[in-house]
């Protein structure tokens, strides 16, 4: 199976959204730098500094995407095309209406977790799946699956919104840092998931 | 006015305590290094990282604390010794019990917050109030008082307990990360709170 990696963006009080879904100050980091990123879209170019430049390759080298329903309906399925060019498995109870679509390499999976992430992990072949959305994490380190998390953490007390972790099941979970990159207005924080025997 | 500078330990999902006062191994990080810090208290050395050492000798160097009385009653008042050798101001509805007692430095506030803040001002001179709590320093950031907070990020997912940032009247507020040290078992963030007109 490939390796699920998580990451979102959070402030320092540990949310990823106000109570409306929209993101405040957290994504400044994505236009507040000098380094061009291109994206799969072509309506959208990052603008980071070097050491998020440097984040993001490992991002986009993702072989596969695993998210929920909920961030595929905020963003409206990324209008046909997610910044990041790799497929996309989307957890639903249901396909949402008009998907899917063609030469769109979204795949939908209304039979479970573990059904999605297998899907994922096939798409993904020997490359790392990337997981967004809280809910699709929670289920991932609740099922001993998750591999590593990456908190780009944004320096902003929001106050109250939506969680990066929240109902956690399996807690405590031990992490290890791996890796700490310093962007300009973003800490890019690497922790593997600590496997439950090591502690 | 004295610099008020609020430290605290925290978990990846933002919790100082579990949900019975006890922090699981959020403060591992005192005890898992070689350098040997010695505190105020003769029962009581840290062993920690260099780069930890580092951090400590900041958090040392306070001018007084300003502390609320949750934590002064978990830790029984640190038994009249506070780790850090400054004078100890306590945020309380009422005096507790036995106190004030002779030879310990700790001031008791009953009239309110700002009260407090004056108080432990005077104490600390030209150096900073170290505040510890998330009520007192849910308190300063809603005041607009609170010039830096630095967090001592364990590598932990805790589920659940005692948040360090919780029902923020103030949100958003914006931070600027100063400096990141890389402790083991511990990343320590400190970041400077921005005035309000700044953003």
């Amino acid at each position: 199976m490939a390796r699920l990696v998580a990451e979102m963006t959070m402030s320092l009080d540990g949310f990823i959204a106000l109570p409306d879904d929209s993101v405040g100050g957290l994504f400044d980091w994505y236009s507040n730098g000098t380094v061009e990123v291109p994206t799969a879209r072509p309506d959208m170019t990052w603008h980071v500094s070097q050491a998020s430049a440097e984040h993001l390759q490992r991002t986009m080298s993702a072989g596969a995407l695993l998210v929920g329903r909920r961030i595929f309906d905020i963003t409206q399925g990324w209008d046909g095309q997610h910044p990041i060019s790799c497929p996309i498995v989307v957890l639903s109870h249901s396909v949402p209406d008009g998907w899917p679509r063609d030469g769109v390499p979204y795949t939908f999976v209304t039979s479970g977790f573990q059904e999605a992430v297998e899907a994922a992990s096939r798409l993904a072949g020997d490359k790392d799946v990337g997981l967004a959305g809280p809910d699709i994490i929670r289920q991932a380190i609740d099922a001993g699956l998750l591999a590593e998390v990456r908190v780009n953490l944004a320096p902003w007390l929001l106050g109250s919104g939506i969680r990066f972790f929240d109902h956690l099941g399996s807690a405590p979970v031990k992490l290890e840092r791996t890796r700490v990159i310093e962007g300009d207005g973003v800490t890019h924080l690497y922790f593997n998931v600590l496997p439950r025997p090591d502690y």
